[in-house]
């Protein structure tokens, strides 16, 4: 059992949920919680953490059964390690997925793909995961300049949906862009100059929307670079969307039009 | 100018903007920044505080004209003052506002009201009115476990919207609900049982949504009590939406049935 908070594989797990830059170079995250252990995928798990208490519990015994070589760690010790107020004590090592534009692609239906410009808070990327995975996603870009999506507040406002809607980050966003053109692949961006409202379009072939930041909305380089804009209408003095909630509208809007 | 943090005008704020209570009792809320400032309710304002550098930057003669009386404070009991780790120098007490079931309906189209149970994040009911203003909702219904909507993170997270959108809390929400009904009022709940998808039903006419707390959803006393459920379908694994992504996602539905 692990009891010292001096321990290397506790510093380790410490490091990892901190740094985006130890995360990277060692190609793993940190994933906690009961639920989230429930819906990891089994063959990237590369170690399991679990408290005393968690182990000795019976209604832990399925978990338990998956991951034999799990580490035991003092609830002391866990509660360092752990992200949150009221730890529940599992904590896993994942390695990081590596997926590419024909995993994003691969779907039998038309590609439904959202690309995020340098978008910035945990909570707006976790939840555009699990919304997109809800309204049929096919895949996320992001540019290399978004927020980590292995950040552990990522990773928990995915609710489980970040180990299945395959995504990768581009150094080169725009020339991704021009790539998801040359597929045939329709680009919408949203934007107060869009001649029509987003439902007067048709998302029903290959399409891809772009998400800008949240607080300057898209580069006009990339926005230029859109097939098409489109106007979320808005009453009263709103400017402006919340980038999750706009981006879960064109998302449930193409699910829509696909059900039709 | 205000000088010392002991200083019961600053004590007053701080208190006012860390307790419920404190806000309930004297009918009062914090607002801050200059973007907030700039759309504050003028015959709302008891009274306004900027800090000396505020005060000293012409760009800001306009808010200070507004208010004469604005009293001065000292760049580091401002800090102090704020909620933000980089203060904009401008701060706000302002009356909280009361509307009745009447500012609700007064609008001269059909109602469109949200109306919220025991919702917990701040973040979650700052975005609802948000996009609710930008959806054109005629007003907003909270059941008295609901998180304070004078909370600071939830004022900050309307972007002026708390300002515009009429909006009240009620000791027994079943009997509004029941109010609503007899007011010709029909009752949509999100539920996974709902028979049709959302967009099969008509919200042309007097709409109200019930939205349910994040962890538990709707209580089934109240769910119980709709006149319809309607149903989101969702791709994957996901089995719900954030509460402010599923109240968007009605909201702007309702919002384009309205336009067509």
């Amino acid at each position: 059992m692990i009891t010292s908070t001096k321990n290397d594989q506790v510093k380790a797990v410490i490091e990892l949920k901190k740094k985006a830059r130890a995360r990277n170079e060692q190609g793993l995250f940190v994933v906690e919680g009961v639920r989230m252990a429930a819906e990891l995928p089994k063959d990237q798990v590369k170690s399991i953490y679990v408290s005393e208490t968690f182990a000795k519990n019976p209604e832990n015994a399925a978990i338990l059964a998956e991951y034999p070589g799990y580490e035991l760690v003092s609830d002391s010790v866990f509660a360092v390690m752990s992200d949150t107020q009221t730890p529940q004590g599992v904590l896993a090592l994942v390695r990081q997925f590596s997926y590419g534009m024909d995993e994003l692609l691969k779907s039998d239906r038309p590609a439904h793909l959202m690309v995020l410009e340098n978008l910035q808070d945990p909570g707006n990327l976790g939840t555009i995961l699990r919304a997109g995975e809800g309204a049929g996603i096919t895949g996320l870009i992001m540019s290399r300049d978004t927020v980590d999506i292995y950040n552990p507040k990522v990773i928990r406002s995915t609710m489980g949906s970040v180990f299945r809607v395959p995504f990768f980050y581009t150094d080169d966003l725009e020339q991704t862009v021009l790539d998801l053109k040359a597929r045939g692949i329709r680009v919408f961006a949203a934007h107060l100059a869009g001649k029509n409202n987003y439902e007067q379009e048709d998302y029903t072939g290959n399409t891809a929307f772009l998400i800008g930041n949240e607080g300057n909305g898209l580069t006009e380089k990339l926005s230029d670079m859109a097939d098409t804009w489109v106007k979320i209408p808005m009453e009263g003095k709103v400017e402006s969307l919340n980038a999750a909630i706009a981006a879960s509208i064109l998302m449930f809007e193409t699910a829509r039009q696909r059900r039709a």
